[in-house]
């Protein structure tokens, strides 16, 4: 009875770290990273039973409510990256201010989203954790400017995100590729995939928000308006589901500015998602993939100098086609 | 240290079998059909270490190309379904035919949806197991109408879905609710909670396919027009999936009538989903939770006299306030 | 790719319903001692992590420290029996007295053990759940002696154990066999197998306690310095762990009087093991497997009429020969 | 709601390495022990219903028939190890000769047992995969004695062992204690907790199998009259299982030589167990964990200088009084 084997993550990475000559360190955080995520998954899953999955009632950064499984979500991460020994400092969408941990022996910042797409915690429909890293520079100190913790996406090392419960996990590393991998029975990551956009439009797929279409730019409206029927469409409301999807079928999925709502309050002229732990983690993973990402400016989002820890950006994310099609068009 | 007990599904079923007098027969049905679900949710979570989520080439009833799992699936509820022995004959969207079971002994027919949303499949994303259920009527033999196979929504004593890989499962039972359980650490469905749509348009949502809009008829499209920024937009393009979270936040989901397609060919007047192991199953469900569900004539879902197996329909279901002002635009 | 199906526990059971004419009232009740068992199942796995597996402290009926999962446990099963709503009264090692449940509408009498084997409790090695079943004798009324609870081993119409974490489960049903069932990936028992004790003594194997070798009767001592080394030795210590694995190899377990000890106080000539819901089980699935049980006087383990609940007898359960032989020393 | 934190085995050793200045290489194979060990578990817990427990008929080196568990046990931990590229040479009970796996760039070899205590499989009770690590001597080369793979128990670096399917993993560090960890909910090994042998006599037990009292020798046989009272009694029939409860209890393991047989061929004057990857193991965690192993001449176990990879030896394994009073005993 032949066994099957199938190449574990740990594996892959210890292979990826001594063709690059690299330390071992990032293995160590990756086990953390890796460790908080299965966490999470085992408190989503039974989260129903225990009421994790109701209304926590406390308020956010973000203004929205916050569910209690972000919370949860947001604790273990902390605890797991800060017992690694090898993180600096972290920011996070759970908490307002960025989070030190080891200063001085750290060797890596890391921007995570613990928790992505709350709306469908409650139906146990897929939410995210998404994350990106970037390493200390090893030869400045903590003040110069390279090592400060707002680093634009093209200083990542990587980025990846977890799509919870389906038990996928996708890597993408600086000039490395992107790759996807699967829970086994065994609770352990195996078989590493490489993900590549496919070239054949017929295969992409639009995913936005459809409720607002009427509230974007005139441009985007209109490019809408030419193109909708034209891909297939699908929108889960969670980041890292969509994102999920595309890195397989291709195709654009965009979160633009909301510049023409009737109760002007509620325009968002500089978009919605947050650059260092949403748009710059799917910007990356894109571009290992042979996509690309930009905002309403038709700037690439990897290299938006971050002003502050919590910036959002609009975000245009998918195919090359597609995205250069739309910086021209925002560009003219 | 106080034990959390929740209630069983078994045991909620067996307290409603009494409390209306019912035999057990309808348990063992029951049983087979989750056995079935839980067996179909263990293929899908190994699948893709399997190779399961691949494209399995082979073309089904409906012109789709059937993924693998959809025939594994397929396979799984026929087997569990006869070995229950109470059911005469069942529909399946897998199957050309009917499929003729226990004719003489049984006592139900069922109509399913093996794998619901194959185009998540290679995701990991949800899919689902859509199930209807009629009895045969004791007094008449066979040969009556009312015991013929096709039966209307109304004859239906019951409906549900299992959305994987959730690990939550939706029945609802002839005038007596819709409930939703979950399964716990042990697999054991548990902690029946009663789903009623809720009353307040602030929770409620809207679901179709987005790019299609410009093929809706005109009605449809300046209905959309006027409604699409009122609620909020969720499209997973899996049946199950956007009708598990509707029955949450209730709205609407709709499959319009495709018929100002730039190829004709591709119009499709009388809608996309199967009257009796679709549209059917969600309408059932969706009355037992307070709403409603008609075609695009107006007319209820669970009244049109089915003329095939494998019949199609236009479908508009959810809160009955958004059902009532469709039917009367219908009607108009 | 073929899918293979084992057929599960419930649907043997109901052909076995069926085949003998019997109600479905048993199916409920063997659901809900199968929900039970699954859930000691649970927190027996989770226990060593949650200080379940520690000492709590508290003295049982025995004279033994109950362990904090003897109390978990007892409640489980109480439970379940309740909610099933077809118990009469039960008896359990862990309740002083006979506990009421469903006095009027209930068909069964249940005596159970819940967690069999506690000084493995620690280690997380085999612990059992040992159960027997009988039946209220419907033409008469509660008060006939027929229906008292303490009823004998021969009254028995079921009697079964879960060995845990084995995933193994083993029913015996009068007249109808000893079956030993696999908990699937899914958590269902599944692919029923015929217990029949080997008849090759080659295969057989002893199972005592060898520290009381010398505190046993002249009798027994020179029947085990005969026999010692005829057979392969097992003794992990739990009454289900060993009897598990004599179902499979055939031999003897035996628990003799002890009669010799230093310290008088010490002796039990009466025996350890209780004959409700510890020797009567054994025996019982021992006889359907094609041997056969007595206490040291050489009487059939199921003709003891019990005097009290948790009355405790001597046991010899294993295979004929080695057990007529004993018989015949004993009456002799 | 305070979330439980449990430390993970990998921060456990990371901590450990840092500690004592060792390098990440002993983490890498560890992790690869640990994957090799949750496959084996994985085959084991499923294997009763795809025929794995059966006996596969080839006889392995050891006289014994093999089951395909020890197959399939051995062919999983040959693979990861090999894929850790971090072994020079492995011994293992089910190859014949030494497998070679990185004999340039590797760093430890390794002896194990894949799969001790066969003859529990087929009843899904306790077995274990035991394993011993001694590291190349760095500064000469491959030549040199030191670096031959027959190492003396005192050479080993760590032993540790998996009870199957207790979920619990035990580990001794060189001079830095035995440690047991609990696989969680998310099958990550947690919870350090450091082992040491009870002092009090009245925890202490016995296990060895009885069957041979009478062939043992003169002096064990009269040992064993004089204490066989004086403890509790246990015999799981895995060297692994027993030994993984002595280390809670404390006591003797004993496997003596079998000298007065009445037919010779069966006696077995060096005794059973191997030397390199079962006595060394259970020595060297037992040393770690404050008790002693000596053979039947009161030899150290960890003194013997091994002639061949598969030479066996007698065992006394336990609480330091016992083995000292035996060692004189034996030295007499």
């Amino acid at each position: 009875m032949p066994i099957e084997f199938e190449q574990t993550f740990r594996n892959f990475l210890m292979e990826h770290q001594e063709k690059y000559n690299r330390t071992y360190h990032f293995l160590i955080l990756m086990d953390s990273i890796i460790t908080a995520a299965q966490r999470i998954e085992l408190y989503y899953r039974t989260g129903a039973l225990k009421g994790n999955l109701g209304m926590a009632g406390s308020i956010n950064v973000q203004g929205e409510s916050v569910m209690k499984m972000d919370d949860i979500a947001n604790e273990i991460v902390l605890h797991y990256l800060a017992a690694s020994n090898r993180v600096i400092q972290v920011v996070s969408e759970e908490s307002d201010d960025i989070v030190d941990m080891n200063k001085d022996g750290g060797r890596y910042f890391v921007y995570f989203d613990p928790l992505d797409g709350s709306s469908n915690v409650a139906h146990g429909l897929p939410v995210g954790f998404l994350f990106g890293i970037a390493k200390r520079n090893l030869d400045g100190n903590m003040k110069g400017p390279e090592d400060f913790h707002l680093r634009e996406g093209n200083d990542y090392i990587a980025a990846g995100m977890f799509v919870i419960p389906t038990g996928m996990f996708t890597l993408a590393l600086r000039d490395a590729g992107c790759w996807r991998f699967h829970a086994d029975e065994t609770a352990t990551y195996v078989k590493p995939m490489r993900m590549t956009l496919p070239d054949d439009p017929k295969k992409w797929e639009l995913s936005f928000n459809s409720a607002n279409t009427t509230v974007f730019s005139e441009k985007v409206q209109s490019w809408i308006q030419v193109n909708i029927s034209k891909y297939k469409f699908r929108y889960i409301g969670a980041l890292a589901g969509d994102f999920h999807r595309l890195l397989t079928n291709g195709g654009l999925f965009m979160y633009p500015a909301i510049v023409k709502h009737p109760d002007p309050k509620e325009n968002r002229p500089q978009g919605k998602l947050r650059l260092l732990y949403e748009a710059n983690v799917v910007a990356f993973m894109c571009r290992e993939a042979g996509g690309d990402a930009i905002d309403e400016t038709g700037t690439r989002i990897m290299e938006i100098k971050p002003a502050g820890h919590h910036q959002r950006t609009t975000l245009y994310v998918g195919s090359k086609p597609i995205i250069d099609e739309l910086a021209s068009l925002f560009k003219s």
